[in-house]
């Protein structure tokens, strides 16, 4: 099985790398997929997120990275992908997710996606509070890798 | 009974559709009424969303077309309506919806919000989606009626 | 339009005769349909139920009361309804009424499920809790009119 | 990958046989496991119970069907499987299922849940739902296969 | 116990009245904490806000008043508080708000979360429904303080 | 302050000490109630659940134990409490315990129900969890103390 991992990860956090982790043992090939958004307005570059996401994901097995902009399941095609991987917080948007899963479903009835639960103790975490918390000094270290924590705190410094 | 149907129908979509049919046939006189939000910057005028809606809900019973600003209860009231109606989908911003008819119960207590589920096939669609699909070159057609989609193809190609 | 009305109504609330008098402004005809199922084990019979509905109810127009047991889309089609109505507490069971607004639309599409919202000084209140309440002494006389509290208190004495 | 279906299967609906087929064609080998809970008053026998998905699901590949007792992920750990699927309803107990699958993380960290979502039109649809319209003489054709709805019918025949 | 009322106050609602009566009685200390929250555009000032909750909360004991800008939890801490205090409506964003929960827990292991319910009544309040009701020329005195209530009836003539 | 936190505590949790912990150190006096449910048909007595609870909470300061039947509300009455201390897990029955506080402030406005959030790792914990898992031999260490884990294990053997 091929799977695409699509995300923002404007920056990724531990529950994002749990993720990744989990669902790479699970399949023969997992594109982790970084989502080209204009619209978003993101802290990072979608170069700047490859990297780091390259960075802290080095060692797990069956993966590759990529960007993308469109429709997921064009990209998803093009991968060869049988599946789409989303994670699912216990605090969750999860009518989100599952009205994305049907409209894919719609789109490409050949291409499902698969929902797998984060660990517990990474319920709360999304990537907007890491960045909430950094913006205001907090500290994010139980949140993101120290590779991720120390440009998070540049980019907001150059920011001011 | 008479009721009001509104939304912002930027555009209509089968959910639209299959909702408007179903009300017509248990009330008296349904005004479908197109929300004029300048607020939410919307793809279609007003004018174009209520020629969208005559085409499409042609041969309905019972039906009027009108545009409104403003509170939605003082439309109804205006309208001399008894009720609102609202379409639920089984993916549903249901606590909005909720939160809504409470509060235009407060603001008029003889004006009932009356909700419809729709159709289980329909449970994914909102406006919203039918336009990123379509602004990304994904097919709409089991989404919209063709007359709506050319309209909302051209529109997008007018716009890049 | 005939809608039915079903329920337990075991016994009938403030928030149920809320929804009553809401629908039956609406309605032509509106048949409060007492659910007659063994499995639940009841307090009330279904006479006394009925009984007590006739009684608080009593000057309300376009009503009428039955008794129904088996599917309720098939009670409804033989009271020629166009419309089942069913109350949503703010604090509410929706998930379990929105799958039976499915499965009912399956069974007929002819005919729609339309819920109401209760208000919202009833948000709390549900048959089971009046019962529960009553049972352990607690006052009711926020929850039920007088004259079903009366007839609960007795059959409570009785029970025990 | 090896995964396991499970559920009671009391009987299989149209909803689990879409969930079987989907998840067939992403893993290498999917085994659906019948629950053998006498806890729950199942209609169907265990053997009856597989008997019928063999025959539903027949020429779908990759499959192999169980029953078991006990924990779901004791039997998901003799059968070698990384990852446990469960399929999730438009309308469903999502809180449930996800207190189970955090439940299976706790207790091995091994084996993932996966959830996939059933198509849009089967999004109202459950075993007790299918049960309780056949009970009440509705026609369940477009719920389960014949040869289910057959067996079903038969089989309150001779509760009765 | 001290505990920290957090909001935006933009403005204080009847609903936000009733948790400040509340906690102020089950509380040694309560510091209703205005935020400055730039990102919002918020109608009010941060000192109109305050000038407003001081003069709907006269004579309620144990409470102050104070504003704050950066990390909800750093303040709290600040304060010397034991708790954060958050209201849930029964229509309410209990996702959202459980989500922050956790985040503070890990920022504070400290400092609890304490969220306390509104009553029934003011279940569909909150400020931007207040806001919208007002623009349109709606009635909001069942909502805010006729105190309240003028000053945004001012605000809202000098904006257009 | 003083609160009663009340459960069934069949057996306590890792989760419900989580909550004992935390409570205790922000109210002056927090009696931990056993509900004494004949319906319920509990594993262990309420005896050999209050010996549990006190032994587990050895040494948290301001914490009595009590045993209780009828309505928690004229519990928390008799016992001079100002607060009803409910604990939410990320996956829970929000609204059940949101209609239960509702019901709670009609019967007696004086005492608040303030809910509490559990550490995310107990997210998934619940009493019933444990006793499926443990009856079935699964491995109940992270989720209650060694000596509730003795206890559960020694009566289930019995009742087999």
């Amino acid at each position: 099985m091929t799977a695409v991992y699509p995300g923002s990860f404007d920056p990724a956090t531990y529950g994002h790398i749990d993720i990744i982790e989990r669902a790479s043992r699970l399949v023969d090939r997992l594109v982790v997929a970084v989502l080209n958004n204009t619209a978003k307005q993101p802290i990072f570059s979608v170069d700047e997120r490859l990297e780091m996401l390259q960075e802290t994901c080095n060692g797990i097995k069956n993966i590759e990275f990529a960007a993308f902009s469109g429709l997921l399941i064009d990209f998803a095609r093009d991968c060869k992908a049988n599946a789409i991987i989303r994670g699912l917080r216990a605090v969750s948007d999860f009518e989100y997710e599952f009205q994305m899963a049907l409209t894919n479903k719609i789109l490409d009835d050949e291409i499902e996606t698969l929902f797998i639960s984060t660990s517990a103790q990474y319920a709360y975490l999304s990537s907007s509070i890491v960045k909430e918390v950094a913006t205001f000094g907090g500290c994010v270290e139980s949140m993101v890798p120290d590779v991720i924590g120390e440009r998070l705190l540049q980019k907001i410094k150059t920011r001011k």
